[in-house]
């Protein structure tokens, strides 16, 4: 698409010294998904892959199970009074005998009209049935390849060198290979990306791979990992409650902290090999 | 509320060394907001100053313009299964003349089911309608003052310092004083939660103030200020396209990557007074 960056004027100041020149940023504008002729969501993202973000979200919200359930998947040729066409919005039309979601589909959950989350416990407010449970993925990555992740990913953040501006996901085998990244100003939309080249290429679900953020781990991106059968998220910042319940819940393993030579393993540490020498409890207190 | 941060189990591997413990995690669970008995949105935000929350989320929805369009709001009195309320549901009632928001509103656009973004520009197609233009505001800053708010706001950030995992929002002054802020785990929880406040103390349109976020200068938190009236959009990290976009047609100044003694100031830099002595674009390349 080539819109992903985009060149604004800056006046930069770095301690005495100003300068006015043309800065890249990063391109941020709204998709909206429709699904058989509806309006389902309108998501802020960084335009290219749109069609893998497509088939991710669709996924991840439990409308479809793999590529066979979407039948086509196109920019809507409508055009502005300028007699453009925007390239942002895309129409999807599901394959026969697939249900359209509810209207009122929410990123991650459906928002319902009448008890809503009132009564209920969070997790069971929010959270949408797998087809693609990883709780018996028994998958096993070495703490070594772990650690390697995050240097592979940032070596792979093209339009992050440029702007500063993006989140990063990419998906890796136990072996530390990097199958797909992408960059998106919405971490839920890099994720959705991600997965969605997984659906497209019938990789799904995604057992024995390794979900890299680039940021933290949320409820949503736990959400999605368990919709797409994907046995670990790794993310370089902290997890929250809600994300470790529902990984707890569903057998997903979440690392947090994923930095230099530290990690913090929260859930299903089993996953990972410990290949460093390493001391006990009581050798260390940092 | 206490329910903030929450302790979870860790294994926590640093270098060559492994200890298990408790760790300190972000809480976060769905806030439902319902308006008149409708669900409007569910968010996922960390719990407290929820009511402020939704304060500032149907400000700058464009649904009220003060305290005084709201009547009464309160948390669901409803139970669980297990006769305890989740406090996760907030019942917001208008002032009797205040029409409520069509249904189908988003986090920060309507979502059409008509023409929706095809057609449009993509600012045209997000953009709300503010009474609180920030264009006219004559507010001045100095570049020192602004680079002495990031130590301010993290000073002031205690759930990041135990848990690593939140946004953070702040409102200050021209002089540096700050004025209110609030964390999250989301971004646009953050800044609603500190608009939300000035709602409730009746300082609304925010004219002659910074907000100062953590993270990105999105389209979403740019949309937010100029919403609240605020002429300043300071962020530690970078703008997307479309924020800018927003800036320059509404008037709001936006600074990115505002960290040590540097920053980015992207559109109606004449709000910032330029404090240290400074050379010219040809006498430095950085």
């Amino acid at each position: 698409m080539g819109r992903a960056t985009t060149r604004r004027p800056v006046v930069r100041l770095r301690g005495e010294f100003e300068t006015s020149r043309p800065d890249t940023v990063v391109v941020e504008e709204p998709l909206e998904i429709r699904v058989d002729g509806k309006a389902l969501a309108v998501t802020m993202r960084t335009p290219g892959n749109d069609i893998d973000l497509a088939h991710g979200f669709l996924l991840t919200e439990g409308v479809i199970a793999g590529p066979e359930d979407i039948s086509v998947a196109r920019y809507c040729d409508g055009v502005g009074e300028d007699g453009l066409n925007t390239y942002n919005v895309l129409d999807i039309a599901l394959a026969p005998g697939v249900s359209p979601p509810d209207v009122g589909i929410e990123r991650n959950f459906y928002t319902t009209s009448s008890c809503g989350v009132c009564g209920k416990a969070s997790l069971d407010a929010v959270r949408l049935l797998t087809k693609h449970s990883p709780a018996e993925d028994t998958s096993i990555i070495t703490s070594e390849t772990l650690s390697s992740l995050p240097d592979t990913l940032r070596t792979h953040q093209k339009i992050f060198e440029s702007t500063g501006g993006l989140h990063a996901a990419a998906l890796f085998d136990t072996e530390g290979e990097l199958l797909v990244v992408r960059e998106d100003v919405g971490r839920h939309n890099a994720v959705d990306k991600v997965v969605g080249w997984a659906v497209q290429n019938s990789r799904i679900p995604l057992h024995g791979t390794v979900l890299m953020v680039s940021g933290r781990a949320s409820f949503e991106l736990a959400q999605k990992s368990v919709m797409a059968g994907i046995p670990i998220l790794a993310a370089v910042s902290a997890p929250s409650s809600l994300a470790l319940d529902l990984a707890d819940e569903s057998g997903l393993t979440i690392v947090g902290f994923l930095r230099g030579d530290g990690m913090n393993i929260y859930t299903r540490a089993e996953r990972v090999t410990i290949t460093h020498a390493h001391a006990t409890a009581d050798a260390v207190r940092t």
